[in-house]
């Protein structure tokens, strides 16, 4: 097992790497305070995993709130019935809520524990790859409203998180492929040395071999936690996180949400980005093959859809006004292993890469 | 005007005491550090003073959204219309949120802007007399849930608070009496030289002078920023501001929420804590016999109401279950002019006190 601490002075907190974690209860109960515990987890999670988690944490006062599956329900709405649940059953401050899911339910049950009697404390236990390499770093929780999402949130820490490799078991190829697009992206922002490892491991990571998996989650979260460490709420260097994620959100909003992954549109965001880079000359074909053989390999998209024009890429990524106004900000990458933000876009490269990558 | 910096380390701001400040604009644009405002007002309030505001802030992008005046639309639902308009109007992350209203509004704003986007600034300007001396200091912002008052929030502190004390002229008088309840705690509690003033004083404040109105207002927001600043999420000390208000909430509750106002009760419920408090031994009937003198002259309510039973504050405070388990936590006055937090309490003499309160 891995344990890698997220430091953020006194919001530091550890997460725990490995295979089997979930019946090893000593790992996460000395990070339960009181005497009360809920678990939050989703009708697709609860069936496998929620009697586990029952038994080991049997010496507690137990709830659970079991929510519909899906990003259509991280509303307000939903996060509502979690508070509920918990003044049902009289949960006090002293509470320790447990997220038990993806990335829906981490965001809701951190946003939760967040709001309830203003600030309860929080464990994560992500149960796909996407959520243990994305949002067991960095605090983020919050809820979609219809106007748009992630807008209503807090920027909250977990007392840990426990990434039980084991629970990918269940979790359908499609969706590890996406988890595994997150966890290129750092070795493209920022460790050209784990590039190389993943290039090596990928098909390892494919077949899900657990100490691969492990090490690529480590690897992600140290990534990510020296980023989040440097720039906790946002101001400046952790955009750079972003890599790949503005061209996707454009192919997503085009697809309608839910079409594609999240992940599979970072996947060919990722290969715009990395177009863009080479145009741009900070990049070699050498480099962009590479980048794009391991999107690839990973069962990725690596261009948007055919039916996407770049017309259409403008007017998503209000491209025309903001570049103008030079407040179209993109991460892109100075090297393979290094990126950066720059509002300095070349629109002819950006209409070309574009018309590229379709 | 009086200036006083509420010491919360790099979460510091200051509250503008004084006559007239509404129309000063240049007290509190240097608190909004973006382009975009939105104000949150009630349908009370926003025919009053709205329309002013709007015009000092004409170089900014200004938005404003009003709420349905009262305590029953402080809820997750009503809070949701706030980042409807926000989304509607495009503020971003640089916004500033202004609260121009009592408590509800200023809590629902405060939590807002703790919400939208992970957190935006916002300025408070308290329009009765209860919120600028309560909701101006401490950071407390939240919502109601069916099952429980305040139960979903945060802390989060404001970037500065105007306490325009003219704004008070449209105050109806049982509400200046309710914000008297709470000026009139902070002598009782922590400020036995301001428990004086108030005695010599109180006619002035009924009569609304303004001059005597700004200097209660600061005196209080002096003596809870004190105590906030030692224990800014309610650790410990900080329960001493809950003076009176165990006893009022039982009274709230069996009236009904709404029937008594919130001062009302811990006007009733403060002279039941002093009364405990003088057959614990720890204060005179003299003393006693002031702090009910003062109450009265503040118009607040100095009883229970007749028909509310011993066995009836029993049951809503928990009085069996939690004396036994040691649970019953109250705040008592070891003398004029200072509180403490105790679960050492006398059944006998508490039964005496609900007997005899009404």
């Amino acid at each position: 097992m891995h344990t890698l601490t997220v430091e953020l002075g006194d919001r530091s907190y550890p997460i725990f790497i490995g295979s089997d974690l979930l019946s090893q209860a000593n790992l996460y109960i000395p990070h339960i305070h009181g005497q009360q515990v809920c678990v939050v987890t989703n009708a697709t999670i609860a069936p496998l995993y929620l009697e586990q988690l029952k038994n080991n944490l049997s010496t507690f006062k137990f709830t659970s709130v079991v929510l519909p599956d899906g990003e259509a329900h991280k509303n307000l709405h939903t996060l509502n019935e979690i508070f509920t649940g918990l003044l049902s059953a009289k949960h006090n401050r002293t509470t320790t809520l447990i997220a038990l899911g993806g990335g829906v339910v981490g965001d809701m049950t951190g946003f939760a524990a967040a709001c309830y009697q203003r600030g309860v404390n929080f464990i994560q236990i992500p149960t796909t790859l996407l959520s243990m390499v994305d949002s067991s770093v960095g605090g983020k929780t919050g809820v979609n409203h219809p106007m748009g999402k992630n807008m209503i949130g807090a920027f909250y820490q977990p007392q840990a998180v426990v990434a039980d490799i084991s629970l990918l078991k269940s979790l359908p190829a499609r969706e590890v492929s996406a988890g595994l697009a997150e966890i290129i992206k750092y070795g493209l922002i920022s460790d050209y040395e784990f590039f190389v490892w993943l290039e090596h491991n990928i098909e390892l990571l494919m077949m899900g071999d657990e100490a691969a998996l492990s090490y690529a989650v480590l690897r992600s979260c140290q990534n990510k936690a020296d980023v989040v460490a440097q720039d906790e709420q946002e101001g400046g260097i952790r955009a750079i996180l972003n890599f790949g994620h503005t061209f996707g959100h454009a192919i997503e909003t085009a697809q309608g949400y839910g079409n594609w992954l999240h992940g599979e549109a970072v996947g060919a965001g990722m290969v715009m980005a990395a177009d863009l880079s080479m145009r741009n000359g900070d990049i070699s074909q050498a480099d962009f093959n590479r980048i794009v053989s391991l999107i690839k390999k990973a069962k990725l998209p690596i261009s948007a859809p055919q039916n996407m024009t770049p017309e259409q890429f403008v007017a998503l990524m209000g491209v025309d006004k903001k570049v103008l106004d030079g407040r179209l900000r993109l991460v892109l990458l100075k090297s393979l292993g290094g990126a950066i933000v720059t509002s300095d876009i070349n629109l002819d490269f950006l209409m070309q890469t574009f018309a590229a990558c379709r």
